[in-house]
């Protein structure tokens, strides 16, 4: 078999990579693996002697093993680390072979290494791959995005290897450019909301309902045979009733609140402020990691603010229970919506040409937020072209007014006994600011001329105006002279936004 | 006069240039702009004709015109602008002469100038200037940082030009390379924060507390003469008593409800995700600026989600302003924490080396977020070295503590009646969040190790775990065989994190 080429490489060889590997081997292709830890090789051997797999030590032996064009994934760290195994490939490689970064890269990056690969003559695919280990090895959500003609190449490959969601396989062409590694970012992104949303749920229950683990545990087992199904709901029922071999004690409790992050989620949040999306339950999942970490602070601050909680709580047991149901599934349906709408906006803003259906599609199955949810945001985006924001759309209009006061009931309840709340309350405030016809940013605006002759525009009039708000003269105090700058009291006049300082 | 070299020149004559450099010459320094709009170049002539002031048209009279070394300020939008003023000037100026970029450039881009003019031997300070146009022209708030001994030589000039506090000139060296500019982004930050905490403030006044502008513009009067004494309060009571000329609407009414941004609240909110620091008041409002921008999906959404109102309100007259001032006292106090925690963290990250109280100090006056409260931050910090967050001092405990129940009892009137609270209720999440000494980030942990085995920390033991959460085999539907990966059930050992994805 040695003397056999091999269908597909893989550079890394760590959780993801060797699990992706087998994965490939168990459907009949011949895999080849490499790391510059010999012990990751030497297990790959150990793990697929019965299999049409083989881990070598040199990139040099790897790139002879493999039929061409050749087709390898890089699953290494996101970083510097990217770029020295490309470079170290470049001069054994040929033309037209194939490279593709299975990692969380950033779209910058990926971008970058596009663009110098194509002068190399490699073509590039930039895919996120979702699914963690278990995904990796069984069948995981595939997005790749970037070279077409490379696309056409691994896609037998990858469809085999993708999780199936009634026979689909859950990988797809994401577009152009940086689009696959755009698409698994904000999947991440919407990723965090739906555990810090699941955090907060758990936390309600437990502090304002008095629920234990076991109780907890078999709720979101519920929860996950209704309209929450999903695998993030799934593993939280599944965690909740964990014990070591031996303890008494759930697991859960003896783990540390500081929740650490590898950056997708805050990238999220940074490309979603510079396309100017708002996506307030992605930020505020970020925001709790941060505020998780300054542990010592929440120690401090917790001796000098005491919380009085009432004796009783007002909501319990299945009451409370179908009001937490009711905010987490609002909670999850603000969360993907956020997504979303970022995906359709950064789809113009960065011309990548996304197939939002087919995401939604390929997010179904395999990756970590699938849902069942997924089948109706699925079905929403494929019957409208163009859709951006589905908020609006009848497949949520009626759940969506349904849950709403169960979501301000909750964050209310919490806020009464001293649970934060920041991604339930956030989910909230971005569903009241999205229906709200008029919003109080009159008054920004108004402050922003009146400061910085920024300019405003108007209801009534067309045209770009701006306004002496203040008619009195400018002098320095003591000073009695008048200025030279023109005061017109109440002018109001079209003019060009001023080249000045915000602020 | 003409014949007399010039103390300070000024390029970029728009509303903030021209009136700072007319500031300068109110001073007695002898004054020079110059501009490539001609007009403003006639304009500043025309205003600057009793004082030692000229405009000129060409660079290199404007730098054959100023005494050594030249003291030259830009005032020019941020961007490529700036750089192409830099390479028209480099040829004509000598070795030590000082150039000041007072603009609000990215701190990235002032990095990156300071480190190629340190090249040309030009001495090159990145000083934010706030306080629009009239703090501009009367004494604005000015934070230099970049080459120190360049801000030896401008000091006497702004120094002079700089708003007092009690005689105190609102301006200092703010630190190394890009601090200045940093510095001035988060102060647009939490500028940012203030507006739209005082823009819901009024919106629950108004849709809650059914109040008219002439009451709420008296309000917000009162409110001024107290704790809550600051310029942005002040201009909120004027813009909202203002009526144009002949008319009888207030021109607040008709202002529509899109707000714009040039960038500085969202850098504030990227960096501080890249730092780690929890900002989600000053995030909020930049969302609420771009929920605001999408007022078509608004104007849809209010269609097909009707609010139905209690049929009176809760809280009104009196006791809401009451709660409403507490509310905004609570945000206001929250916001500037954040702001300053980010700075602390900022300081130690990019090697700033600032001086909290120092800012405090200087944003007393002159500048958009002058507030009484300041001087209070300013001693908080002046007394502890090393303080980082202002919210557990004894300066703030009591204020917060008395505040907070009003602040839920307003977010709760507001969600009661269907009005967005984003940026009050984040203030709020904020504190509950920072207060708590267990937050729920523990099953968040779990989860991450669940589905990436991206290890946890424990409350119990000493180190770094990873769990097999799920003792079931590994293995595809449909086949029976036992998968390669081991599956110790409840194996718990220490391990390096895995180089596997995120997600």
């Amino acid at each position: 078999m040695d003397q056999q080429l091999y269908d597909f490489g893989m550079i890394g060889l760590g959780v993801m990579g060797r699990n992706f590997l087998l994965n490939v081997a168990d459907d009949g292709f011949g895999a080849l693996g490499t790391d510059i830890d010999q012990e990751s090789v030497d297990a790959l051997n150990e793990e697929g002697k019965e299999m049409r797999v083989k881990g070598v030590s040199t990139q040099k032996e790897f790139v002879s093993l493999l039929s061409r064009p050749r087709k390898i994934m890089m699953l290494v760290p996101a970083g510097k680390i990217v770029d020295s195994v490309i470079e170290g490939l470049l001069p054994i490689l040929d033309e037209g072979d194939i490279l593709i970064d299975g990692g969380n890269s950033h779209y910058d990056d990926t971008d970058r290494r596009y663009e110098y690969l194509k002068t190399k003559g490699i073509r590039f695919l930039g895919a996120g791959v979702s699914g963690g280990a278990k995904g990796a090895r069984l069948g995981p959500s595939i997005m790749p995005g970037g070279d077409r003609s490379a696309w056409e190449d691994v896609r037998p490959i990858l469809e085999t290897v993708a999780a199936k969601v009634n026979g689909d396989p859950c990988v797809t062409y994401i577009g152009e450019k940086s689009s696959g590694h755009y698409v698994k970012m904000v999947h991440n992104g919407i990723e965090y909301g739906l555990m810090q949303l699941l955090a907060e749920a758990y936390d309600i229950l437990k502090r304002v309902g008095g629920m234990d683990n076991d109780q907890m545990s078999e709720l979101f087992t519920r929860w996950n045979n209704g309209r929450l199904n999903s695998y993030l709901v799934e593993i939280t029922a599944a965690i909740l009733k964990f014990r070591e071999e031996g303890s008494e004690t759930h697991l859960l409790d003896v783990i540390l609140d500081k929740a650490k992050q590898k950056g997708t989620g805050k990238w999220t949040s940074q490309s979603a402020m510079d396309i100017g999306v708002p996506i307030p339950t992605i930020d505020s999942a970020v925001t709790m990691r941060a505020i998780s970490a300054f542990k010592e602070y929440r120690q401090d601050n917790s001796k000098l603010y005491t919380v009085v909680h009432p004796d009783e709580p007002l909501l319990k047991g299945e009451g409370l229970a179908e009001a937490v149901e009711k905010a987490l599934y609002f909670g999850f349906v603000c969360c993907y919506a956020q997504g979303m709408h970022l995906l359709a906006e950064a789809s113009e803003e960065m011309d990548y040409k996304l197939d939002l259906e087919g995401i939604a599609r390929i997010w179904r199955g395999g990756c970590i937020i699938r849902a069942e949810l997924l089948e109706t945001i699925r079905s929403a985006y494929g019957k409208r072209e163009g859709l951006k924001n589905m908020m609006a759309t009848i497949e949520f209009r009626e759940d969506l007014h349904d849950c709403r006061d169960a979501v301000a009931e909750i964050v209310h309840q919490a806020n009464e006994r001293g649970v934060p709340s920041m991604c339930l309350s956030s989910a909230l405030q971005y569903f009241e600011a999205f229906r709200s016809e008029r919003l109080p940013l009159n008054l920004v605006q108004a402050q922003r001329d009146y400061f910085g002759s920024h300019t405003y525009e108007r209801l009534d009039e067309k045209g770009t105006f701006h306004t002496t708000w203040d008619p009195k003269k400018i002098h320095k105090a003591g000073d009695e002279t008048d200025s030279a700058i023109p005061t017109d009291p109440n002018e109001a006049k079209v003019m060009d936004p001023p080249s000045g300082a915000e602020g």
